[in-house]
């Protein structure tokens, strides 16, 4: 399988994350790709018009995106215990977690946006205010999930952490271990994980 | 069943056109929410942090969203044909059919809130042709997919339905008559669908 790559990616992250813990990731060749909202990349243009990292390329040529798409393929991938449960109550929760924090990052990738792609006269700050408000609501909603911060590892946890890793990489959110220490010590002992240790943010 | 509801949402629309569909639309009680990225709204952040539209609450309580997950749950809770295939290539293909759909739509709100959410002087050229890029390269690659433009109704024809008839509504995109003929074609014939009758944009 061929996965265009970028090491500082969030969504790219959650997909290598789910490929190192279901086993996998030995099948996946990482192709270096730089994207950016503002500059079109004619190289994965050609298999993704939305110009986006992760894609990936199966074995037998499907293209699929994005990283929820991916991630769902590589769990059906593998023999061990899934990351997205099978069906009922137990699915719906993990995929809303995975939707919370896909959001989080979305909200935080926007805000950077503003500031590495923007002249500084084109900024506003009513922009930032309104996709802050998305990240910090998500973030206290993920401090007070009990579940979500126990339990075995699923897809909602690993979005949670690779987002968490990039507001951190990037500075997005301020100081986490103090804003919300039970969070931040499910995030640091997660962070312990192979998987997460192989794919620390880069770029 | 509540579903946090907007008119004008492309997103909603991909919600209520699959529950239509799946004939369980009577089961759903519609909550209108307004909503904006630079405007905060209490009353839907107490079930979704993100404070966006589409957010549903169960019958048992669960509350799901985005979109993606509230169509997978709701295409489980009927009997006839499901939307999404359950498994193998086919269920890739319309999930990442939904998910190029949904990009285009991401890529023209963002164009959107680029005029309505600000200020003149803080509008950015660069940023506004990038996303428009995704938007028109994703509208040539469904032009020329005929899979997707043919076959029985799957949740990547509905998002790609609703995507387009919000692009239309808000006119981001020109006249897709003249530049996609096929996709367009396609794209009136499935408007006479009475699920996509019923939930034309309004707002």
């Amino acid at each position: 399988m061929k996965l265009y790559y970028s090491a500082a990616s969030p969504y790219v992250r959650k997909v290598t994350v789910t490929a190192i813990e279901a086993g996998i990731d030995g099948r996946i060749q990482q192709v270096p790709t730089a994207v950016m909202p503002t500059k079109p990349n004619a190289d994965i243009a050609k298999d993704n018009p939305l110009m986006k990292v992760p894609t990936l390329v199966t074995d037998d040529g499907q293209v699929l995106y994005d990283s929820r798409v991916i991630c769902e393929y590589l769990d059906s991938q593998h023999a061990g215990v899934r990351m997205i449960p099978a069906s009922g109550p137990d699915r719906w929760r993990v995929l809303r977690w995975q939707a919370m924090a896909d959001g989080i990052t979305d909200a935080g990738l926007l805000v950077r946006y503003e500031t590495v792609v923007r002249a500084e006269d084109k900024r506003s700050a009513e922009w930032t205010a309104g996709q802050m408000a998305k990240v910090n609501q998500g973030l206290d909603m993920a401090e007070n999930d009990s579940a979500l911060l126990s339990g075995p590892i699923n897809l909602g946890q690993i979005a949670l952490a690779a987002g968490i890793g990039w507001l951190e990489f990037r500075n997005v959110a301020g100081d986490l271990r103090k804003s919300r220490p039970k969070l931040f010590q499910w995030y640091e002992a997660f962070c312990r994980r192979p998987s997460m240790q192989a794919t620390t943010p880069k770029g």
